[in-house]
């Protein structure tokens, strides 16, 4: 995924606030499930919340800085499903970010419990070689 | 309603980022909705969408400031409510907002749909003298 | 400009949450001046504050939805300019927004202070027609 | 440090976003500072970058839930400053929060530079017992 640093993303130290980074791994993460034909808010009763979440910062990032994030899946299990994401600029290192995320059944009204990840979801997502 | 700027709401100009105050407007605006008894996510079929929402900025407002939002209806008829809120530090007025509400009734599966406002919340907010 | 709803910017009510609809807007001045061979944070001791901003909202926004910014100047004088911008989805209007900057001086340790625009800057941009 | 839930710090599937756990220990940070009389952005040519920040989450936080976030220092060497953070609401555990930040020489023109914490900073914060 390619980005372009956003101004109001930036905070008075005149570098990108650390909270983004984390939203840069999801919006990766959310074209990763679209180009797999899914949304990761497509219904069905399911949801994928975050289980943890954690980033190495290496360098900063300014205002209109062009920036990729490469995501891979790096482990999956029945329930879970854990993300490393490179955040690079001009081929230097910028952070670098993991997540688990794990599957969850959603109904109104009722607390949200693990469940295994549905075959038809599991299928479209393979560990990186 | 008494807040402390923050620094992620501080961008790389050194000030909070215009934004921000419509956030400013909205806490105050949640918390009036506390004092009354109310959460204006209360449930009962009924959400609050802003209309129109607006703001004059007249002075910045940095990290670590405390500043105070007074907000009050100025205006209120069969479904929508409209404030005005006016935020100040040290009795300096450093921008003034506006911002109208209206009623729609919320249910899943269904877009929303303008209703009247229900008697029992219509009745808790009065149009400041 | 062209962009999608990310998830971090939807809240509890299912949809965009109004503050984003200023962050677009702004996004898509930020792109105006790019294409004009200029940065907003461009540095020569002069910056952007917003003097007035708001908004009115027609439709909500969801997760995923593409949606477009139009954005237009409409007005200018001496030390300010005025933008307005149309966010729509599928032709349908979503929301119209309008804003104001001045230009001010920023120096080191000085407070802002309004200037008139540089003419290099001025020559670039147009009331559109 | 206590607080409450805003409405915009919530998304589509109805809880805080992930990302806002990370201001919420960064909120907790800077009134530990205000604590010591110190503010984080305190000038004297210092600045103090994240270099590492996670999250472990164990429950979600919902709209205007009121929480706490209790922070202590668990490390420190001499340039750098690890956190542990607690989020935890009615005696739950929420969430559990880790940062180091860096000492960092900050003067307009250069790039950030490695520095030892000045000693009027160092003593003001011990690693909890």
């Amino acid at each position: 995924m390619k980005r372009r640093v956003q101004f109001y993303e930036t905070d008075m130290a005149g570098i990108v606030h650390f909270s983004w980074f984390f939203r840069y791994l999801e919006e990766a993460e959310h074209a990763m499930w679209r180009e797999a034909g899914l949304s990761i808010a497509g219904g069905s009763g399911v949801a994928w919340p975050r289980v943890e979440a954690s980033f190495e910062f290496h360098r900063p990032l300014k205002f209109e800085d062009e920036f990729e994030v490469h995501l891979r899946i790096v482990g999956k299990d029945a329930r879970t499903i854990r993300y490393e994401g490179v955040i690079s600029k001009d081929d230097a290192r910028i952070a670098t970010g993991r997540m688990t995320i794990k599957c969850v059944s959603r109904k109104a009204g009722e607390p949200m419990r693990s469940i295994d990840i549905p075959p038809a979801i599991d299928s479209l997502f393979q560990v990186a070689g």
